[in-house]
């Protein structure tokens, strides 16, 4: 039983079926294929409005290709003070953009609020040209824990950044978890919100590696092609990348893999609940669980062979990690396990 | 009839097929699965020697990861005046260093030769640090301009990069149709004639997006993994990448691939050369086929669909490149054309 | 009166009248001439050790060569919460390494302690080569709240920091108030106590524009020289630099204006206590007071065209700087002003 | 006898003694103080025109600061194929610009013709975004081999960089000289004829480090204060780098020590060609001379203690400069010396 990351899970079978289709024919190469230009199409459907679409392979690539077009060398960042554009990308955005700075913003179960925001800004520029220019904020949705900002929140912050001339990117790693249990449309979620370009993550939920960033407002990014081509991010073959997002959205298969993935993880929650000495630390809002377990307890899970990681903050904080390949098996089998401690 | 590039080329079909079987284990993320274990233990094989492998998606990522991590940011590399990664990377290897200097050695069929690079190397460095610090050399095998160095050669420029304390990268985005073409190991061409970092190219000859990174000389990198990391060039499920390259060395499907597209390559010089006031402009050891094409002629063969692309230097230079799925057909279909011509 | 920073002091005269009898002799550029060399040979001598000089005209200057220096584009350098090289410098350590992070370490009034530097070296790491290699701690010396490392501290924090192969870097912008507050010697306060390498501030201390990196520890550093040619911090005519700080040393110049600032700062701090409803913050050990006063009273003070500085943090705090030379009529003037609000 | 470079030079005394009376009172900080207006509208008034000036302490910071502003890390710059950006700055233009590439024109006399870089401008951008995008041409003026671009010169090239989108840089290391030499006004050599942003050397002719860079058209700059902030080239006591150029400026100084440094120069160049076996090899516009000399000759000017520089481009090739204080009677020393060659 593998709770550890959904980057772990497996791929859409029939994304891979597709490769095999979408191979037969020559195409030209770096993404003026028609394989690209019918996913960049669904995507326009997908989201109902004209974007821009960049395919990339990680998505640390999409976070820091769309920050360094949207914040200059000089340039700060407002983030949650544990984005994983923070602490979990080897300092890619700072690489990227040339230098600029990512500026914590306290949050409230990883989720930066107005009200926090304003502080920070408010606290800010004292020391004029010492201090980099405020250019970006950048949401985490669902957040690093699991939580979600609601349209509203999204909107207000966006508002907010708007006033200050800062730019809004989302970054959806967990994307399509936050539509399905947000039940909103990733229009909602977006630009009808405020936000002007979005990493697009699916790897975690049934690509092989496509993370697409998505640019409502184009207006806002400079040469961004040329930005994926220097840091070695456009591929030649580029139909292969793109092929894997049409089967994804395809019969609505992202957003139930993503409700599947949602559910294991309530499921798990109320198990884990159930242990003696287990607090749920968060809400569980998409297919994460933070749990606070006694060491003991995580011993003995580990000796039955249940997977997890260990998480920043506490000795016995703990994350578990479902996905939409995760086994209603899997999840009896962890019952009966649990049974027994 | 598409001779534009091979990196329009097919995936070889097995490959694919690979990719749906490996989809069926959950693996652990980021390259500690077995399946990169085992790329990783075939390309020991392969190369016969110790090594150590970094996977990337694209030739412009492994060129400028390797180089980054063997010269400093105010160091200097030499390369082929017309090498790929001096035009074709839009700056990557001046971003992924931070800011070193491509320093261009003057070439004879793209080929550098020992006596320019000591000519080069001498006249450099009169202005002390006033000039970035020469740190290596990158040879393109097979040149951009489908020539080839021996191992002779190799051995003669790598041994003059000793002296001046140079690292020697090698930039192999048609590796294997060097390796094809001149009948000699990969060994041959890399560690034993002095080469201490590869950029293996496999997307130009069947797999999808996998080019790899060999070390063959551990001690002069730093932390590789970590610029992959920041690069955004580490995947998450690592064994979909590494894994094309099982398939892809598996039963010399590689080597006979670069056999079948060099070979295809002789058949198309030998037809353009046949056609009146076409010249063939450098020698055909590879894939690629450069012609002299009156414009007139360039718009007959357009005009019946043969496509293929201009290229630097002079108004009528063109560029044919075949690859391992040119078909018989398609040059029997070419000769009928120019037939009539 | 103005109290909002010592670079607005002035200048040593014998410092500029220096210049002009430097300025007889044609010189060697670039640092090989005669003036250049007795200023290193001083400081070696005030430093009681082998070192190498680099000299620049700011502190943000020397700050980020020598992070660049010792700590590789994809680390990281602990550092204080509220440290110069985090705030007020624009992100210039992020550039000049690479993108390397400054990962802030809590401190009590600006200092960071044994204990916190250890809570949060052991707290880091958790993600491998997601997140950035620690490679050096940074420490302010006096510190942004004027406060002080004692030579145990010092011992103690780089003591941890080489037993995490962490390299050690010293911020002495105010270094010199820092020996005459402490009574130590510039050994005792640096290499004898792990410094590796120092920032030597004098211009906050009588000079025109020179800072001075120290390096004790020759093994750790890179190409330095090539990183001050290339971030264009070489001067051509070096010894119009490195003349001011032979000046400076001459006589016990520069102890006895760090004495007559911090003796300033003294009389200043018991005034200011003396004000109703008037608090002062932290310790005041070197040439700066904060306090926090209501902002009528500041305006009170303003009106009187007394100069000081808003601080962040809360909404009264403020900034009194003093410096060498602070003349004592200026204090009187300021008690004066004060007796009547 | 020392004729290796004017930035061996000494200061104009009334410099030295002007920062002597600046240093009296205190100022602000940064920039914001008396002296800098001064010098500033001074700077407006012999440009004839508004402008913006950032001052800096090296050429190199005033080219790199200046190029990074109007060349994003993705673009490229034409210059000159021995420009002092591209062989003499150690890759510091690479560094500022986050990457960007010096794309080198062929030169006649180190000068770019407006065919020549029509040639090169036409032959780019056959590979899209494969290639470096051309955001900016960079010339120098007076070149490096001492020669000189007329009004016109300068006219035709700004012009066609125009029509290719492409902004105007002068390195003006030698400015003065260049318009001592051409007798024309500063305007007619920048901002009349197409400049659009100018490194203003004036350490090379008189100061003791004050190079200043002078925006003429502020729509092509981004936020160009923070770039000098984080890359360390703001003095906090700004005043003693901009004073320098009161004095420079007063009393037409600068062009009469320009016009004495060429004059020099000349009659140098007469000396040397009167030497057998030796060679002028450029035109000797300003206070340079390249001649090619017999290595036995150099050798005896060696032993007689004259001072010059080897070049670059063949065994023989010398360069002699004069300055503003080249002396008369080290001419005449120095005929006495070849007299007896």
């Amino acid at each position: 039983m593998n709770f550890q990351s959904d980057n772990q899970s497996s791929v859409f079978p029939e994304i891979i079926n597709y490769l095999n289709i979408v191979n037969k024919n020559s195409s030209p190469a770096y993404g003026a294929d028609k394989v690209t230009k019918l996913a960049t199409n669904m995507l326009i459907e997908l989201f109902e409005t004209k974007l821009k679409v960049i395919y990339v392979s990680s998505g640390t690539a999409a976070n820091s290709i769309a920050l360094s077009s949207i914040c200059p060398p000089y340039g700060g960042i407002f983030c949650s003070d544990n984005a994983h554009i923070g602490g979990d990308e080897c300092g890619a955005p700072e690489f990227f953009t040339g230098g600029a700075k990512l500026l914590p913003v306290p949050t409230i179960n990883a989720l930066i609020t107005e009200r926090n925001l304003t502080k920070v800004i408010n606290n800010y520029g004292l020391h004029g040209i010492h201090e980099v220019l405020p250019s970006a904020i950048s949401l985490t949705q669902a957040s690093e824990l699991g939580t979600l900002y609601t349209p509203e929140d999204i909107h207000k912050i966006t508002h907010l950044a708007k006033k200050h001339n800062l730019k809004s990117h989302m970054d959806g790693a967990r994307f399509s978890n936050a539509c399905a249990s947000l039940n909103c449309t990733p229009a909602e979620l977006t630009w009808k919100n405020g936000i002007d370009i979005l990493s697009l993550g699916t790897t975690k939920n049934g690509t092989i590696s496509c993370e697409a960033i998505i640019i409502f407002n184009q207006g806002i990014i400079d040469d961004i092609e040329r930005r994926q081509k220097r840091t070695g991010h456009l591929w030649s073959k580029n139909k292969f990348i793109a092929g894997q997002i049409i089967k994804w959205l395809e019969d609505d298969n992202w957003i139930n893999a993503a409700k599947k993935a949602n559910a294991q993880a309530g499921t798990l929650r109320f198990l884990l609940n159930n242990i003696k000495n287990v607090t749920i630390k968060y809400p569980v809002d998409v297919n994460m669980v933070f749990a606070s377990i006694p060491k003991k307890i995580q011993n003995l899970l580990k000796d039955k062979n249940v997977k997890f990681n260990p998480w920043y903050g506490s000795e016995n904080l703990t994350r578990f990690v479902t996905s939409w390949d995760t086994k209603n098996s899997e999840l009896k089998e962890f019952e009966s396990i649990i049974k027994n401690i």
